[in-house]
């Protein structure tokens, strides 16, 4: 089964090679140019552990950067790209949501599996291996079975491909994981980095999407919209009923708990409403934005959370979110406090929140994601009261699939060439975490 | 049956008072100075119809006029305010929706019958009879009992007193017509207009609320929010079920005919969503809000519609736009176009609407307004496909509310001092229907 991984890149204009798989580092050596060639170390690794694994590939790094030194080359700003870099047949695996008969129904629904982000043709046509897949849960699902030879795992957040510690044990070729989409959660991020794994997703590709979608749902709450379309469809008119606690946007107060791409957007789009914007993250904007939006910094966030009459998540699942909005956070808001959720269900306390829904201490409750991904039929947020919920939908618009299918094509692209990806599209690189996961 | 009502106020500094009746005009007479006094005409007039009724008032105008001009005294500004102001106790009958069990709900509640504006007590203190009812329809309502001596009709546009032509010729007190809120084409302008009503509105009261709440329809609709709601609530998961029709508003063009106040405030809050913004109006903006909402002036409704993805309907119900959207003009506008309607529902051809969406020519239909309102359980489009509907509510938010009930006790105690009401307020005066209503 072992299969020999040819990584070529070029280290500035010095084209190096090496030879590996998952074990092994055969040789790291140039070519073409004798005379550099020689300056090379070789190096072999019997490395099973994930920690091994990534000390091989940093032994490679520095075998290279000896080269370079040794050659009167200086900085490494092209290793990553050699060690991603990579020749030949790939197989990669493509996991999205399916779509049955709507996948006809638009040219430009590149998002399911059927559509497969459009880019099958491209890739068969350079010798590649694509497969594409919905079933992603138990043993015997599809996924499983290319779990051991796959060089790439392509899944959505939409109808996430859990990749566990154990998943990764098993994917002796994996190299690469691409998120189509934002929010890499789906991960184990911490496995894939000490496996020396490189996962990126499509930074900015639906942030404007979710954050469109963000200020929707605060007017659906906030102007008690969906009791009066319960009222229309079942043939009542009450107007009252939907009024005593319909309000205008205007003059309330916003906080968004995180202020990152999508935060700053709905920060943008919330500005000509005359609400008060309030925000909570690590960082301060810089000035300039801040003026632009008028929302004002609440380093604590228990500070912040008492004076919103609308409290929106921005924030990415990580340790530290996990459980983050639970009993004690929730009581800490406004009674009858209306929250959006469109970061990640489990960001919030499940049961904590059906529970404030039921006693009224939450107004109302609206998002797009739930944990697990597809929620089952008995997740209690389907039921409880002043709910205004959807399947995780936001970041795959139309528009939004055909921007995330474009940046995986070009990150697929740059990997066979062995080049960089966009520096921001890094979740996990080189071992490293991206900051917004720690 | 018959009363007198005396009519006094100030013109310019000189107090003059007349007293009349819906029929008669018996004297204008100023009561303190003699010198003055002798220089005014004594009239009579026995007015049946409407237009003699006009008459009257138009000739007491040039009684006043004529007293002015002899004294010195140019200009006519505080005639109305003499016209319609009016000492002794008044009979006003409020209809608004009933809100029962919703009523103590939320102190701020005062549109409802039970709120009745919370003017209440106010009135009663002054010896005026306070009537507030929900029941307005069929000859024996409540509403029909008092339309034979009632002075002040007051009525929304969210539960309409349809104030008719016949029902102006039986009310024979009748003085006054105001809509809390904005919309007064439940009245029969013309009949008012002849009869020489004075009609006005809260102008203002509420033009936020319904432009947020447009802004929010626009959303639900692009985003296809309703079908992921249903699938929540039904237990079910289908992203692509969804998303296959869900789109960004980023870049969609958004047309609005009709750029007054409520359309203004739209574009407003469209212009940080990066659309192409249209608007059809009788007349441009003004250059700097063109440019703050960069939104491009159609002089043509036909050269505009077929631009537009999504089409708002921000104009009044007036003899030229009742059924304006009728098959033909539904059938200019681009293949599956969204049309969010929060203006009034007669502008549509209500078959065509149901036809277009049943096609495909329309892909979503939300909005707010019905006709009749309360729209009867049959209403079709309550079950026509794609949908996004409420009852009329979008202008009656709790801060709406507190806004239109403030300005209605305004205008109360500006008529009862005969001082004018503001003037963008004033639908029909003297004689005169407001040009938007045109």
């Amino acid at each position: 089964m072992t299969s020999w991984t040819l990584v070529s890149g070029l280290y500035k204009h010095f084209p190096v090679e090496i030879f590996y798989t998952r074990r092994h580092v055969i040789s790291l050596f140039h070519p073409n140019y004798a005379s550099i060639c020689s300056s090379f170390c070789f190096l072999q690794f019997n490395c099973s552990s994930p920690a091994r694994k990534m000390a091989m590939k940093l032994a490679a790094t520095s075998a290279i950067r000896s080269f370079a030194s040794s050659s009167g080359i200086s900085g490494s700003s092209a290793f990553a790209r050699c060690l991603h870099a990579s020749a030949g047949s790939k197989k990669i695996v493509g996991v999205f949501y399916k779509a049955n008969e709507y996948a006809a129904k638009n040219p430009n629904f590149l998002g399911c599996a059927e559509g497969a982000l459009g880019i099958r043709e491209w890739l068969e046509s350079q010798g590649h291996q694509y497969i594409v897949t919905d079933d992603k849960e138990g043993p015997n699902c599809e996924l499983e079975k290319h779990i051991p030879d796959l060089h790439v795992l392509i899944s959505t957040p939409f109808h996430p491909a859990y990749v566990t510690e154990e998943r990764i044990k098993r994917a002796k070729n994996l190299q690469l994981l691409l998120t189509a989409g934002v929010g890499s959660d789906h991960i184990d991020l911490k496995a894939a980095a000490a496996a020396g794994l490189t996962v990126a997703e499509v930074t900015g590709s639906n942030v404007v999407s979710v954050a469109e979608d963000e200020l929707m749902r605060i007017l659906i709450l906030v102007r008690n919209f969906l009791p009066g379309y319960h009222q229309v469809i079942t043939g009542e008119w009450n107007v009252a009923g939907i009024a005593y606690r319909a309000y205008d946007l205007e003059g309330k107060t916003v906080g968004t708990v995180g202020a990152g791409r999508i935060g700053r957007l709905l920060l943008q789009r919330l500005k000509p409403f005359n609400c008060n914007l309030l925000y909570h993250d690590r960082l301060k904007m810089d000035p300039e934005l801040e003026n632009q939006t008028g929302a004002k910094f609440e380093e604590d966030l228990d500070a912040m959370l008492p004076k919103c009459d609308i409290v929106v998540i921005n924030t990415p699942l990580t340790e530290q979110t996990r459980g983050l909005f639970n009993k004690d956070k929730i009581a800490k808001m406004k009674k009858g406090v209306l929250i959006v959720n469109n970061a990640r269900g489990a960001i919030m306390d499940t049961q904590a929140v059906v529970d404030a829904c039921s006693s009224g201490q939450i107004g109302g409750y609206s998002g797009d994601v739930w944990y697990p991904q597809p929620a089952p039929k008995d997740h209690p947020w389907r039921y409880m009261p002043n709910q205004a919920m959807t399947p995780h939908i936001s970041g795959t618009t139309i528009d939004a699939q055909l921007r995330y299918a474009a940046g995986v094509k070009d990150m697929l692209d740059r990997y066979f060439k062995g080049e960089e990806f966009p520096l921001q599209n890094y979740i996990v690189k080189e071992g490293k975490i991206a900051s917004q996961y720690l």
